[in-house]
């Protein structure tokens, strides 16, 4: 082989140099996201293959999760879907299932995430909005109505009240004859990153991480095809972080979610292969699909070296994606299915296991019919047309991505030492480590959008004023009343003893240290509500007050 | 570093074995549009990385034909155009430049493109259909009206008549008080991809070749910024073919036009560096990547060993991309955008020089403003959101994209032994050889789409009712009749001994051995229309007919 350096030196002092003298670069530095400096040129490195990449399917799973990757299953696609009633989100989940959406994706409305009813007065205003309202089993069992839960799976964004909404919906699996055991799916469950970037949190840390960590146990009991967490970079992203931090911040969680296990008791390796991910695709097409590669490296050896797992499932660090929704545009929103376009081929190339792709919509409204529809369609063009799938990660090897891939996990090992030096990610959060950290990067980028360094299309450059003309989907005002009403029958119509009862054996195990699940189970099956069972919780347990 | 082979077959029986046991592949058979078999792996190889991609801006110009690609400037953002009147198609223009178009391209009407003025008889019902109508000096001067060419770079799709329209635009220039110096373009000039697929020829092979050989001479002297010829594969590949056979048949067409001139006595580093090439980006993104890289390196390898070319300049390959036109489907066309999203971000990851992306609505009609501005968009984002620009040839050393890259020039270089073999591409054209290889290709790929192997989204799979509700453009039925009328205005205004005069200059100069572009620019000042001139070379020449 050729002298590689020298070969380069010669190629800089012939051919660069005289170039470069006629026309400069556009910019004297390119980087990243993550302000890695761009490279003019990358250039065989002498990593070691086995060590760094080694094969899919196998430690360190640079490479992708399974042996055969996309060639075997396609990533499932998943739209993240629900407004108003569980009528009309059933509703559009049976249209994205006949579009051929491979699964489900459950948005919660606010009240419901921060485990209010719909008829509470602090719930006004809020129900149906931007997801739908589930306050009851009834609710749940309308929001399945003829879909078979042994048939597709189904992940719920929902953190706090995670084991309250998981209990319904083995509610309304066993109505459908379908046992916990056949269930698939995911539950959100990470309330860490609700500490630190999306505010949809309700009790304090401790009894928070006990909820997840009773989930964990359950779960690998009853439900061992469920995720039992979902643990999300993408709300940080979103926050304005950069992509180091949003795999640092990710990963930072996760050791915290395994240590709380092992703190309860829990052996490693039974509930660590049910755990998941959720991360961003965002705009920098290299930097994203090494971003992937890199954190799934990353995941296998923290569970490897770190914790001493041993099965190789539970080194496997599996995600579902979406495309950057505050990468969206309501000027031009057209130019968002582009974005999208690019962003979740970066997912797929990346090695993502389901992927939600953003509506050109989102940023103006709810997403219509005809707008999801172009979202999912995003995706099965890059599955059937675009033959990316047909190979396993076919971006591996490229000089540049590998280089992107090293650095990144170099820069967020980084982040994860200063962590583990604050004592982990909950000290790290109540000091708002990573809150400010992240409030930075997104200081430093709205810095370089308003100075013209960072162009956004349609927006601080090749705008157009004319104003954005889509069909706009609204909720119905009336859904409010609606869900009121129901519930005001539903307290009616149950057995107000037994629901007392119950109300009070869960308070009982709360102030104790049992398992909560199983009384979660049997609440929901007496029709006690999301926000009653909430409400019991935080009188036990008080409200979560962020320190600032 | 760890043995590879032997690291490989261990996972091979480890991993990949009991998984494929468990679940079989999609597919037995994974392959790219050219029957390239795709792997499910791709590992390090041992090639000499100086001899196969060296470096940007050095031979074999596998990582680019510039030193710093776009870094230094992007890509040439040049959008196909033009309809109706020339007033009609600058407005268009302007449009598109005031939108943040870097670069003009005109699209003819059928007439022009095969040498009938507006009013003649055979133009009936065509004038201002699929491109503007250009006639006269008059015609151009009102297309480029307000638009300095000395600012901005215009390419011409014309072919049998593009000396003519090359003198034409030379006398635009020369009215604007720029001299063809300082011109900078193209004409696609490329009259034998027009017997292989794409139809508007005018005259036999021989005189066809000389004028362009015409060109080359005239303007290596005359207008040496300008590109005289755009060897297109773009047709070739909208007719069906495979990517192989796309560069295969491109690069035989190059190496005809470069054996031409020589023998008509041009030394070859004098014209070789005015060609330039033309390919199509078609949906399959990771051999569209290698597609780009291997046709770079196969014409540097021709230009230099087999054509002793000794200026750097004369063995690059510069190229300009549009977005694959069959691709694009008239059901759901928001679907188009992501298409020509992901076929345009290959087009930069393989180094082109210049890119056109299609509109969403091209498969239904001439593209609105809207939807041209939502194109363009696309080209923005790539450039200026997803950061591939940022770094050199961002692919190299992919696994995949490496093997791709040498199996299609391995199997194109096959394909050109052949054709030499044949006694070179006219012949093979008169034999049929391209055009039966192309048919076969298109009907294999029809078989497979009929068969649904090949899934087309929105047409043969995801398909829905609905009818396609866009906008769309018309050409108005009056501009036919205004056409005429400028015409017989300007019969009665110029000389007609002049132009009689002019004409019988220029048959007698068809008729012997002399360059016919002063003729032309002399006849075009005279205002003899594009018609007349065609005419008069067609009864020197006679018009060619295909043998089938």
């Amino acid at each position: 082989m050729t002298d590689l350096p020298e070969a380069r030196r010669k190629w800089e002092e012939d051919v660069l140099k005289p170039a470069l003298r006629k026309a400069p670069e556009r910019r004297a530095h390119f980087e990243t996201s993550s302000s890695i400096p761009l490279e003019r040129l990358y250039l065989p490195s002498d990593a070691d293959y086995a060590a760094q990449l080694g094969f899919p399917g196998a430690y360190p799973f640079t490479r992708g999760i399974q042996p055969t990757m996309y060639r075997g299953r396609l990533w499932t696609m998943r739209q993240y879907a629900g407004y108003a009633t569980a009528e009309e989100s059933n509703r559009r989940y049976k249209f994205l299932l006949e579009q051929g959406q491979t699964g489900l994706s459950v948005a919660f409305d606010l009240p419901t995430q921060i485990g209010y009813d719909a008829d509470d007065p602090l719930a006004l205003g809020e129900v149906g909005k931007v997801g739908v309202s589930i306050s009851s089993l009834d609710d749940m069992a309308r929001l399945f109505d003829g879909i078979p839960l042994d048939k597709v799976s189904t992940s719920m964004t929902i953190n706090a009240p995670a084991g309250i909404l998981l209990a319904l919906y083995l509610a309304v699996g066993r109505r459908q004859g379908v046992p916990a055991r056949q269930l698939r799916g995911t539950i959100q469950n990470d309330i860490l990153k609700e500490y630190i970037a999306r505010g949809t949190y309700i009790f304090p840390p401790g009894p928070s991480m006990r909820l997840i960590t009773d989930i964990f146990s359950y779960c690998q009991a009853e439900a061992p095809q469920w995720n039992t967490i979902s643990i999300s970079g993408y709300h940080i992203r979103e926050a304005g972080s950069t992509a180091v931090q949003e795999v640092a911040f990710t990963l930072a969680n996760g050791i915290a979610y395994v240590q709380a296990a092992i703190d309860a008791g829990l052996g490693v390796d039974t509930f660590a292969s049910q755990l998941s991910f959720f991360f961003n695709a965002h705009n920098q097409f290299l930097e994203e699909v090494a971003k992937f590669r890199a954190a799934r490296r990353m995941w296998a050896r923290i569970m490897r070296e770190r914790f001493g797992a041993r099965d190789p499932r539970s080194w496997m660090l599996r995600f579902h994606t979406q495309t950057g929704g505050s990468t969206l545009t309501a000027q031009q929103p057209e130019n968002n299915v582009v974005r999208v376009a690019l962003q979740a081929l970066a997912a797929v190339l990346g090695g993502t296991q389901s992927l939600h792709t953003n509506s050109m919509d989102e940023a103006l409204a709810l997403p219509t019919e005809n707008a999801v529809r172009v979202a999912l369609r995003t995706q099965q063009i890059i599955a059937h047309e675009a033959g990316a799938a047909d190979t396993i990660d076919p971006l591996a090897g490229s000089y540049a991505v590998e280089a992107l891939t090293d650095e990144i996990e170099r820069q967020a090992a980084a982040y994860l030492r200063r962590i583990d030096e604050m004592g982990g990610a909950l000290r790290a959060i109540e000091q708002g480590f990573m809150q400010n950290e992240i409030q930075e990067a997104a200081y430093a980028y709205q810095q370089a959008v308003e100075r013209g360094e960072q162009i956004v299309v349609g927006v601080n450059e090749f705008a157009s004023g004319e104003p954005a003309s889509l069909e706009r989907l609204r909720v119905d005002p009336a859904v409010e009343a609606q869900a009121r009403e129901r519930l005001r029958a539903l307290r009616e119509r149950r057995d107000a003893g037994q629901v007392r009862a119950a109300r009070e054996r869960l308070a009982n195990a709360a102030a104790g240290r049992g398992n909560l699940m199983p009384l979660f189970v049997e609440c929901v099956e007496q029709d006690v509500t999301v926000g009653e069972l909430c409400h019991t919780l935080r009188q036990v347990w008080g409200e979560y007050r962020p320190a600032r």
